[in-house]
């Protein structure tokens, strides 16, 4: 394992075994660059110097023309990178282009394609039968026989960080009536997202096995969700307005490389999969990734992605079954991140049961949904190779009075 | 009112009221075009003789760029391809760069950012109301509060005349059995699509009052849909795969100057209206547009569009009234447009009732739902000034087998 011969900061998650890419501004351009420890190597500023091959992927100043360069470039550019930062030849050259991760101003990583969610935790669609339908199975029928995903809006995808004003909605009171204003049951869903790079034909159907030739890595994803609004006008077409209004992504990309460490088996299947579903043996797309989420500072839960049932290769497979086209830039999310405890769920409709059980915070203030002012980071890490852990980042906002 | 110089087919939809914009490919380049008769007018090639400030926003070749410019501009060029088209005294430099539309190869005419389809026929609404919830409502408490829409896959619209191979997807078997397989109630949707030009920024509502600001014109939609896939997917997020495989356009945008005298009131509303989404009194939005659905060339639907419940302004309210942006590119679709009469439904599942009587064609042939090989064709025309009817093209799409 390379050793970087930059001094990192004790028990960091940026080590050289993570490597994540970011979009940050600088002077008036976007520059493309990765972090290391508690810095980042501006990639757009530094290819000329250290491989003049790599300017036009760096040029754009995000990962546009990487994510669509494909899985070779991909790992000869994380090669290249790793190189420079642990081999001392590379020092002086390198260091000139090191700047500190605090001062950067960081933009949306990659432009965003379509935008798909999904519902891949059994205990939060469960938990919502519960709530819901208390008197039916918790699951749908459909639940175990596919991912249930749907298209959200790709331009309200913003980068972590960006303040969330609350929405305004329809939205049903508890005697029956229809009222406009401000949503009073805003909520979180903390999520993992996965990043398209290499897309693919119309009529095509992307193979589990083959995830790693498309995805290129991840980010966290917090999908801002308005229950109310969302409660109103679901049915029958899907949430609409309670959930477009924002999405936020964290402004770190980890490669799907760094997470090489941290698959796992997803749970067992207890219903047969279709064949174009199932899992590869020996090549298995569960992720031990371990999230926490603040509110205010304050950790509010400790959601575990280790137990998700659908893995993003059965994600993929099942956007393209029917024919449909991935391309670069594309983004899908895993949906609500719920461990089976309650202090691992992943949305505050769940940790309050529908508002009926409000959360303390030390101070004692308490919630069921997010107040104005309200500022909710979730973040991430992931075992690496040798006992390291590898850092996700971080998806952070404040709610905004509605406008 | 203009008349042009060039010698126009008997009755033609495309007079010099109309003046639909399409891209073309000219060699191995997009071209802006816009139709005259059976003729269109090369934008691209023309502006240097015409008018060299139309360059630029011709340039792209398609309607990108114009989109983008704004009401004033889309007035301006309308006003100086009708005086092009008119005036003798640029005949000679407009003759030249004319082709015939029989011989164009014509491409999707604009880069589709997010796509939204409604729901907004109250027929229709109510028809699959009946169909499927015989015993309840047709109607679901929340349809005539709000335009019930969701989020479509954008990059799976396709331009008109692309062959559809018949999608695959897991649905449930009459006895209840999931299998995998080829659709087997493939259907059409037959809407209009609104195409957004100005955006808007996220935060911010878009009046009713305001469409005219954003909305640049309306292209023909079919929106393709395997009910069987549908149905097993749709609870609880809506729809997913059942409709993410393909959305054909038609490839001819109308501006909406050219639609002014198509502009009705809509069905009076029988429930009061949040103000967000009412009606400006003397600025009704409702459209006079008759459509027609071929299924291998015979007419099988004459579909009303100004039955339509929910207006374009009421739609692009209700998408940005929690905050969500628009941007140039967007899309958004009117759903299923069906009439109040039998011969006025706009998709098979209600001509059929959704399988139960089939419809037969003049040669003997039934249908339920499409066969491979079936041929659909959605056309429509709208009245115009002086009493002429105006085009707005034609969307046609053919099934082939599943791959």
């Amino acid at each position: 394992m390379s050793q970087s011969w930059l001094d990192l900061p004790q028990g960091t998650l940026y080590g050289i075994e993570a490597l994540p890419y970011a979009s940050a501004q600088v002077g008036d351009k976007a520059h493309l660059v990765v972090r290391i420890g508690d810095h980042a190597l501006d990639l757009t500023a530094a290819a000329p110097a250290l491989g003049a091959g790599w300017a036009p992927v760096a040029e754009p100043g995000n990962l546009d023309d990487l994510l669509a360069a494909g899985p070779d470039v991909w790992a000869q550019l994380r090669r290249d990178v790793t190189s420079w930062l642990s081999d001392t030849v590379y020092e002086g050259r390198v260091r000139e282009h090191l700047v500190a991760v605090d001062g950067l101003e960081l933009l949306l990583p990659f432009t965003v394609g379509d935008y798909v969610d999904f519902y891949a935790s059994e205990n939060h669609a469960a938990n919502l039968g519960r709530i819901f339908r208390p008197d039916a199975e918790p699951l749908t029928p459909n639940w175990k026989h596919l991912p249930i995903g749907y298209h959200g809006r790709s331009q309200t995808v913003v980068v972590s960080g960006e303040d969330i004003p609350r929405p305004r909605g329809q939205r049903r009171t508890p005697d029956g009536e229809v009222v406009f204003g401000p949503s009073v049951r805003l909520d979180i869903e903390v999520e993992l997202g996965f990043v398209v790079g290499v897309g693919s034909t119309r009529g095509e159907t992307v193979e589990v096995a083959d995830v790693e030739q498309h995805v290129f890595g991840v980010a966290l994803v917090n999908d801002w969700s308005a229950r109310d609004i969302q409660a109103f006008e679901y049915v029958p077409l899907g949430p609409f307005l309670g959930k477009s209004f924002a999405t936020s992504i964290g402004a770190w990309v980890l490669p799907l490389a760094a997470l090489a460490d941290a698959r796992v088996e997803p749970p067992a299947r207890d219903v047969p999969l279709q064949d174009y579903l199932a899992d590869v043996p020996g090549e298995p797309w569960g992720l031990d990734i371990d999230f926490e989420v603040r509110l205010d500072g304050e950790v509010i839960s400790r959601p575990p992605y280790a137990q998700m049932y659908w893995t993003p290769a059965q994600m993929l497979a099942h956007i393209t079954v029917n024919g449909a086209s991935v391309r670069p830039g594309d983004l899908f999310a895993s949906g609500t991140i719920s461990g089976v405890d309650v202090d691992q769920r992943g949305a505050l409709i769940e940790m309050t049961w529908n508002g009926r059980d409000p959360i303390t915070l030390a101070d004692g203030r308490t919630r069921t949904f997010l107040e104005d002012g309200d500022e909710v980071a979730i973040s991430a890490t992931a075992p690496g190779p040798g006992g390291v852990r590898i850092g996700l980042g971080e998806v952070r906002g404040r709610i905004l009075p509605a406008r």
